[in-house]
C-alpha cells in the first residue's frame, strides 16, 4: 500500500514520545487517541497481527502515558497483543510497519526494543506477578516509582493472576492493576470469574453500594475519602464493589468507561496519586473499538493477516494444502464418532488447536476451560482415571505451563491422556514466546511417555487415531503451525506400531533420519544430494520415545553418513539416537554423524522459510551438513544460485 | 518397637475396609476414630512419616467413609500427607508400619495402591482438578457416583486450585470441595486467600448472615431448604458466608467443626444427598490434633522422623556433616551481607530450602509466596528486571511447576534469577513424586541457561557466591537432599569460571566425568579400579551448560574408557557430553563411552543410597560399567562380598 493512503496524524506527528503527550487539553487528547487508532489501523493492514486488542486500549494508553511518569513508572502489559498503541506513543511509530517482520517490531513487548517495555510478554496471565517483583524492587531501592500492570478479563482465569494478586493483597505492595475488560480473549471467555466481572458490570453483584461506602469511610484515611468522592461520580461505583477483589486483599475501582478519557483520566490520577495498594482499576472497553468491521465480527479482529481499510476484507491466501489445524480436529472428529469415550480439551484456543471443529460436531464432549492449562491437563488426567480419552490439545509452548502436571499427574500415573501438540518448532512471525522448541526434550525426559511427531498431514492423521487406540499411558504427538504439505488424505488414519519409523526412501551412502516436520526437506536434500551422487536414504523416525532402535543401527549400519534432524532442542529426539547408537557400540569411527536441532539460542521472528534457514534445518542445511562430515566444500545449492 | 508397645484397638480390629463402618453409632465411630488415632501414631513412632496432617483428619477420614460408598464414590486427597488415616481404614492397615519403606506404602495416595486412591498425589492443589474430571466422566457415561476433592487451606494459594475452581463453578459440576482448614500447610501459610479464610471462621466477614439467607432461600429449592435448617445448627453459616467461593459459583457450607462426628456426618450427608454442584465444604480442623507433643510443637509435626510415642521425642540421628540445604542457607546469608540486592524467594517451604535461615538475618529481604510456584518465578524475574539479585529456591520437581515462567519470563528475556535447586536426583522416602530427576533437561535445553550442580558442600558454597556474582543470566545450581560429604568448608564461597570445570584426581586409562552429587561415588569407584590396576582420572564437571568442553574432549583424548554419570534423566548431561564428543569427531572407535543416568522409569522410595544402587549410579554401578566396557566380567566388588 502506498504511502499516499495513511491517514492525516498532524497531532500524532508531534508526539515523539511520552513527554509529548504531557499538558495537553483533554479535546487533544481525543484527537490523538483518533489519530493513534488511525494509524494503527493503518498499519496493521499493511503488516497483519494482533489488531481488535489494541483498537480496545487506544484511550487507555494514551491516558496510561499521559498520568504517568513512563518509564521511569512501568507499564506491563499482560500478553502484548494490546501493545502497538503504546509503542506508537514510545517513540517506535517510525518502525509499526515492521511489526512482526523479519528484523522489525516484535508484535509482543519486550524489553531488548524499548525503556518503556520494563517486561515483555507474549504467554498470558505474567504481569502481576512482575509487576509486583518490580514493586518490591522498588521498595527495597528506597524508591518511589509506580508499578502498573494492565491485564485482559481472559487473563484472569489462568492461576498465576490469582497466585499473584493473592501474594499482592497480602504484601499490601503498592501496585496498580488494570482490568482491562472487554469480555473476550482470543474466544469469549469461559469461566466463573468470566461470569463475576459480568455480574460487576451490571452492578448485580451482592453488596450494596451504601454498605460498601460505610466500610470504606472507616477505614480511608480522609485525603483518600476526598478523592474518592471526587472521582466517584466517573464510576459506578468507587471502592464499593468487587468484593472478590477486596478479599483478596486489592482496592476496587471501577467499572470505568475506558474509551472516555474524561473518566479514565482523573480515575488514572487519583490512583498514582495515593499512598495505598494494591488497587486494582476496573476498566471496560471494547475490543476491536473504532473499526466497524472489527466491531462487528464475533472474534473482533483479533488476529488478521493483511486487509483492506475501507472494506475490512482480509486478504486471504490460497492454501496449498489443508492446515495440520484443522486435519487434526477432522481426525479428531472422525475418531471420536466410532469411540464415545474421546472427549476433547482446550485452554482458551478453540480455533488455534482446532478443538472449534471437535465442538461444532460433539458440543458436550468439548471442554474449553479457559486460559488454565494446569487445570487442563489434571482435569484430563481424572477423565483418563475413570475411563475416558481425553485429547488435552495444547500449543508446545503453552504446554510448558503445564509441565508439572504432565509428569506428576499424568506421567507419574501412567494415565492415557493424548497431547495434540500444534505449534511445534518455529512458528514465524510470533517469534521466540511462541516458538515450540522445547517439547520432545522436556517430555521425552518422562519414564513412559509416547511421543510422535507427524511428517505430514496424512501422518497427523494415522496418529490421531493411534492415540485414541493407545491406552497404556500418555501419548503425544506434535505437528508444525500451517499447512500440510499436499499430500492425499484418507478416509481415515491408520494405527501405526508403537516404537515403529518407516522408511521413505531407500537409498545406500547417506541416511536423513527425520523427526515430523522436517521430511518434507529431507527429501528436498535427498533429491540434491542424489544429484551429487551420493545414494540416500530418507527415514520418517514417527516416533521420539520409544526410539524404533532397529531402524537407527540399521541407518546406521548401512550408511556412511547419518543425519538426523529435528525442529527441536537439543536434548530431545538427537540426543536419544546418539546414547543409542553408543549403546550399540555403532559410534565407532565408521559412521559420519550429524544431530541436526534448533540452534541454542532464541531466533526472533521471521518468515517460518527463513527461521527454519537460519536454524540449518532445510534442505539446504542438511545437504550442507553431509557435505561437511564427507569433508567436501559445500557445493552451490539451488537457493544459492538463485 | 515391640509388638506390645502397640494400643489396644478393639474395634478397629474389626474393620476390614469402609463397609465395617457402615451402621455403627456415632459412639462408636467415635471410639474407632480413637483407635485409628492411637494406631497412627503407633505406626508413625516407627516408621517416621507425615504425622500432624493425618491427625488432623480422623474424624473427617471415618465420616467420609461412612457416609459415601467408597471407592465408587471418589475421595481424592490433596498432597496426600493426611491419608495414613484413610490408609488405615481401607484395608491398608496390616502395612501401614511399611509406608515410605522400601517394598512398602507409599506415603501419599497412589493408583497402583489401592482402589481407594482413585488418584494419587503429593504434589499439592491437583485434587479440585481430577475430582473435576472425574465429574466429568461420571457425567459422560451417565453414572451417579460421587467426587469429593479434600483440599487444605495452604493448597487454595496455588493457581492451579483457583483455575479448577474457576472451571467447576462454572460448568455447575456435581462435586464435593471439603476444604480442610487447618491454617497451617508444612509452614504458617501466607496470602490473602488465608487471611480471608480466618475471617470466615471469625464471623468477620462482610456480608451478613441475614443477608446470605435471604438471597440463599429465593434460590433454593424446597428439599434443599429443609436440609438446610437440619444441619443449619451445626454450622456457623450454612450457605451464608464464603462470598468468594460462592462468587465462583460453589455452594458454601460451614465452617464446621472437623473433630465433631455428630456435625460432620449430618452435614456430609446433606451434601451427599444434594442435587446441587459443586459444592465446597469447609471443615476446620487443628493439625496434630489428639497428640499432644504434636499439637504444641511449631510446625504440628508434619513430617517426623521415629519418635517415642509417651514424650514424643524424635529419633536424631547424629549428622556426619551439614545438611546441603543449611550450608545453601548460611551461604546465601554470607553472600547478602555483602550484596544488599540480594533477595530470597520460596514457595511455602522456607526450612525445607534454607530459606528460613535467611529470613532469620533478613526478614524484609526474604518473601515466602505460598505454593506459588508460577508466581515465585516471575515475580523473581519482575525483581531481576528492576535490579535486584533474587534467589528462587525451589526444590527440583516443583520448579517443574514453574517450568513456563522459567522459560517465558527468566529465559527468554535473559533475566538474572539464580535457581538454587534442592532434592536434585533421588530423594528416598518420598519417592518418584519428589525425585529431581529432570531439571537438567528441561532447563539444559533452554538457549542461554547456566547450570551448575554441587560436587560438595563446599562446591555449593562456591556455586552460591558465583551466582550471586553472576548477572549476565538465569543461572541455576542444583544439590541433592541430605547431609553433605563432609569436606571442609570455607569461610565464604570462591567465584567459579563459568563452564569450567575441575579434575579430581588423575589418572590415564578410565575417566569419569561426574555432575554433582556422584562425585563422591566416582572417588570410590576411582579406589576400586586403581585397585584393580585401572588408573582413573575422577573429574567434577561442575557446569553442565556451558560444558567444560575442553576437559570434555581433554578426558576423552587421554582415557581408554570415559564415564559420565549424574543423578538425572536422559536429555541431560550426558546428552550434551555425546553431542559434544560426536561434534568434535571423537567417537571414532577408539574410546569407549558410557553415559550413566536415572533409569527411565519411576522408581519407588527406599532408602536413598539403595536407590542409587538400584539406578546403577553407585560405586558400584560405575565399575561395573567400566569392566563391562572392557570386556571384562564383573568382579566382586566389596558391597557384594559384604
Amino acid at each position: 500500500m502506498d504511502i499516499i493512503d495513511r491517514p492525516q496524524t498532524p497531532l500524532l506527528d508531534t508526539i515523539e514520545g511520552p513527554s509529548d503527550l504531557k499538558g495537553r487539553s483533554h479535546e487533544e487528547l481525543r484527537a490523538i487517541a483518533d489519530e493513534v487508532r488511525a494509524e494503527m489501523i493503518s498499519a496493521v493492514s499493511v503488516t497483519g497481527g494482533h489488531l481488535g486488542a489494541g483498537l480496545g486500549v487506544v484511550e487507555l494508553s494514551v491516558a496510561l502515558h499521559v498520568v504517568f511518569d513512563t518509564p521511569k513508572d512501568k507499564v506491563i502489559w499482560d500478553v502484548g497483543h494490546q501493545c502497538y498503541p503504546h509503542k506508537i506513543l514510545t517513540g517506535r511509530r517510525d518502525r509499526i510497519r515492521t511489526i512482526r517482520q523479519g528484523g522489525g517490531l516484535s508484535g509482543f513487548t519486550k524489553r531488548a526494543e524499548s525503556a518503556y517495555d520494563p517486561f515483555g510478554a507474549a504467554h498470558s496471565s505474567t504481569s502481576i506477578s512482575a509487576g509486583l517483583g518490580f514493586a518490591v524492587a522498588r521498595d527495597q531501592k528506597g524508591e518511589s516509582n509506580n508499578v502498573i500492570a494492565v491485564i485482559g478479563d481472559g487473563s484472569m482465569s489462568a492461576g498465576m493472576a490469582y497466585e499473584a494478586m493473592n501474594n499482592a493483597g497480602a504484601m499490601d505492595a503498592r501496585l496498580i492493576v488494570i482490568l482491562n475488560d472487554n469480555d473476550m480473549s482470543i474466544a469469549p471467555p469461559t469461566g466463573a470469574m468470566s461470569a463475576y466481572l459480568a455480574r460487576l458490570v451490571s452492578g448485580n453483584t451482592y453488596r450494596s453500594v451504601r454498605e460498601g461506602l460505610k466500610r470504606v469511610a472507616q477505614k480511608l484515611p480522609p485525603y483518600w475519602h476526598k478523592k474518592a468522592a471526587q472521582a466517584e461520580e466517573f464510576t459506578r461505583s468507587f471502592f464499593t464493589g468487587g468484593t472478590m477483589f477486596e478479599e483478596l486483599g486489592f482496592y476496587y475501582v471501577g467499572p470505568i468507561d475506558g474509551h472516555n478519557l474524561d473518566h479514565l483520566l482523573p480515575v488514572l490520577e487519583n490512583v498514582r496519586d495515593a499512598e495505598q495498594g494494591p488497587i486494582l482499576v476496573h476498566v471496560r472497553t471494547q475490543k476491536g473499538k473504532g473499526y466497524e468491521p472489527a466491531e462487528s465480527s464475533a472474534d473482533k479482529y483479533h488476529g488478521v493477516s493483511k486487509f483492506n481499510v475501507i472494506t475490512g476484507e482480509q486478504a486471504k491466501s490460497k492454501p496449498n494444502a489443508p492446515s495440520y489445524t484443522r486435519v487434526f480436529g477432522q481426525s479428531l472428529v472422525r475418531e471420536a464418532e466410532e469411540d464415545d469415550r474421546v472427549v476433547g480439551v482446550t485452554a482458551a484456543m478453540p480455533s488455534g488447536t482446532g478443538i472449534d471443529l471437535f465442538g461444532q460436531a460433539f458440543p458436550t464432549r468439548t471442554f474449553d476451560v479457559g486460559i488454565a492449562e494446569q487445570h487442563a491437563v489434571t482435569f484430563s488426567a481424572g477423565m483418563a482415571a475413570d475411563g475416558m480419552k481425553p485429547f488435552c490439545a495444547i500449543y508446545s509452548t503453552f504446554l510448558q505451563r503445564g509441565y508439572d502436571q504432565v509428569v506428576h499427574d499424568v506421567s507419574i500415573q501412567n494415565l492415557p491422556v493424548r497431547f495434540p501438540i500444534d505449534r511445534a518448532g518455529l512458528v514465524g512471525a510470533d517469534g521466540p514466546t511462541h516458538a515450540g522448541s522445547f517439547d520432545v526434550a522436556y517430555l521425552g525426559c518422562l519414564p513412559g511417555f509416547t511421543i510422535m511427531a507427524a511428517g505430514d498431514e496424512a501422518e497427523l492423521m494415522h496418529m490421531v487415531r493411534t492415540a485414541a487406540a493407545y491406552d497404556e499411558g500418555p501419548i503425544a504427538f506434535r505437528y508444525p503451525r500451517g499447512e500440510g504439505v499436499g499430500v492425499d488424505l484418507p478416509d481415515r488414519g491408520s494405527i501405526l506400531e508403537i516404537g515403529k519409523g518407516r522408511i521413505v526412501k531407500e537409498g545406500s551412502t547417506v541416511a536423513i533420519l527425520s523427526l515430523g516436520s522436517r521430511l518434507k526437506d529431507a527429501l528436498k536434500a535427498a533429491e540434491r544430494l542424489e544429484a551429487d551422487g551420493l545414494s540416500t536414504t530418507v527415514a520418517d523416525a514417527r516416533f521420539a520415545k520409544p526410539l524404533d532402535v532397529d531402524l537407527v543401527t540399521r541407518l546406521a549400519r548401512e550408511h556412511e553418513v547419518l543425519i538426523t534432524v529435528e525442529e527441536g532442542s537439543v536434548g530431545g529426539f538427537g540426543s536419544y539416537v546418539l546414547h543409542t547408537l553408543n549403546d550399540a557400540a555403532l559410534l565407532d569411527g565408521r559412521l559420519k554423524l550429524a544431530t541436526l536441532t534448533l540452534p541454542d539460542v532464541y531466533l526472533d521472528q521471521d518468515k517460518p522459510e527463513k527461521m527454519v534457514a537460519q536454524a540449518g534445518l532445510d534442505a539446504d542445511g542438511i545437504v550442507a551438513s553431509v557435505f561437511r562430515l564427507l569433508g567436501r566444500d559445500a557445493v552451490p545449492t539451488p537457493a544459492a544460485i538463485a
